[in-house]
């Protein structure tokens, strides 16, 4: 088993991403081939003491950065830590690659670089929410994909379904689609004709959910186009944060307030723990031809392990092998 | 200024709306129209005195319930509380109307009953939402369209454009745009053509608003399709129920932590306080030929008593005859 990672592309590289490396390879034991400055990495490394056997650097000289244009960087930025990592995995030296750097180059890279699953029209991007449950929820499309058709939905349905089996352990996964109302029949154009297509695939399809009702852990997936995904999430996570900082300011505001808060100091954490996205590691990019991880742009070293054994487990799991044998079965019942 | 009110509607009716209006006529001195079960509205305003030559009541014998087909309802409960308190809208009995039943059927019969204003395709539903500077955020299309095409969310932006002003009081309102990315070029194909509209028109656009940063208060307005109106409110709505729940459970969980939330119960409150709707009154139905708020479902006599002054702030700013100018000049404009 070995899994390749960008080690330039995130907020803290190459910090954090050394840093995750080195933990993965010790709790793991895996092996790993990290892209970048050699001579940067070099001195990362040179402060932590692992097993170096398990550990090869391949060299770059190109970096894509978040203000990078996807498209572009892609093709233009040949020999950066990205690209140079993604074909690691197009040319099977490496299980899975890990990338926490810009996000659209990471979708065209997948695309363009490893390609997608011969059959699958468009890959997902799947991101997961934290739930009161303290489990997470997927959200497929999370936004790759700004328009889809109702296949595309269908195409989600059943990578995530697989997924979740293989790599969450999830044994009979709660697939929903995301919708204005519970009853059959709510919703745009799309989702009417998308539920049509979902309740007569064979995955658990629970029916429409309520945006409110993510965080609820009324489903394991919810499926959607890239767009409503994507505003989805973001309207979650800002709602979010800004709670947590008004508490942080009310507390703060008054002395009765503070030694308040210094009492709740560990409940408060775990508040907060509850809505770490490092706890949950990173979003597969699901239907391209190979294990892609896209971790959060701001990861820790902890983000960067656990996304380093979701492409472990990823690998492990044959989620790909899987999806082609959907791809297959889909293809014959469409033929019948 | 007479403001009409569906008395049987909502989940709270008819206590809290017989409390609202009593609230409103002692505070804004203005006529009320109730429209509801004569008996049982009598029985709940003799436990209040106030001027009572201020109110009629419009006996009806129907009510529209949640369960009920919206259109359906519309269509054969033609003596219930809010087809009636509609009717007297649009036979210019009452300058605007209240209600806090169900949302279909006050959309269709803003449809049916009320009318759209000539020349504007889609009326949009507006609910607000609190953001972190303790004001609120407009969001149009909230739902009543679930598919838009971009002369849509031009409507909406011109009308609540003019809202904001008439209505809120804000001077030259932000008006953004949702979207996955704040740079031009960015989202679905929907966004993609609203954003070239926008950008031309004689509002303050501000462009594209990611969805995180709505309650930021880093736009005034923002404008969207009803699907993604419904996705984004409503996933804010579940996040920041959730997270104040999961606070009250860490709290409860330690002795430790009821002393904190004793020294903090003021500092909570204030922060509940900031997710409360009652504070923010109702959501208007902007494009109907009639001034329509549609108070939240479960609008305490405080919600009522405000969405009643919306109405009035509605019908004193002469809100139809300026979506009926922006119409005439967009026509014009249209035809040069």
């Amino acid at each position: 088993m070995k899994i390749a990672i960008d080690g330039m592309g995130g907020d803290n590289a190459p910090k954090s991403n050394v840093e995750g490396v080195v933990s993965a390879i010790k709790e793991y034991n895996i092996d790993i081939i990290i892209t970048g400055d050699k001579d940067v990495l070099e001195r990362e490394f040179a402060n932590y003491e692992f097993d170096r056997s398990k550990l090869e650097i391949v060299h770059t000289t190109e970096i894509i950065e978040n203000e990078d244009k996807p498209v572009k960087a892609i093709r233009s930025k040949k020999d950066s830590s990205m690209v140079v990592a993604l074909r690691l995995v197009k040319e099977g030296k490496a299980d899975a690659v890990v990338s926490a750097g810009n996000t659209g180059a990471l979708l065209a890279g997948g695309l363009f670089v490893v390609g997608r699953i011969k059959g699958i029209d468009r890959p997902c991007l799947c991101p997961a929410i934290p739930n009161v449950k303290r489990g997470m929820t997927i959200i497929a499309d999370g936004g790759a994909n700004a328009d889809c058709k109702p296949r595309n939905l269908v195409e989600f349905a059943a990578m995530t379904n697989i997924y979740s089996k293989k790599v969450l352990g999830i044994e009979n996964p709660r697939i929903s689609l995301a919708n204005v109302g519970a009853e059959e029949g709510k919703g745009n154009d799309l989702m009417k004709k998308s539920y049509e297509e979902l309740k007569n695939m064979d995955i658990n399809f629970i029916g429409n959910l309520e945006a409110r009702d993510v965080i609820n852990a009324k489903t394991d997936v919810i499926v959607c186009d890239g767009f409503t995904g994507n505003i989805l999430l973001k309207s979650a996570e800002g709602v979010a944060m800004s709670v947590m900082g008004l508490l942080k300011e009310t507390f703060l505001s008054s002395t009765k307030g503070k030694i308040g808060a210094m009492l709740l100091k560990d409940d408060l954490r775990k508040l907060k723990s509850f809505m770490d996205y490092a706890e949950y590691g990173g979003a597969p990019l699901l239907g391209v031809n190979g294990g892609v991880i896209k971790a959060h742009g701001s990861s820790n070293s902890k983000a960067i392990k656990n996304a380093i054994n979701q492409g472990i487990k990823f690998a492990k799991g044959n989620v790909l092998e899987e999806i082609e044998d959907f791809v297959q079965s889909f293809k014959e019942d469409n033929e019948e």
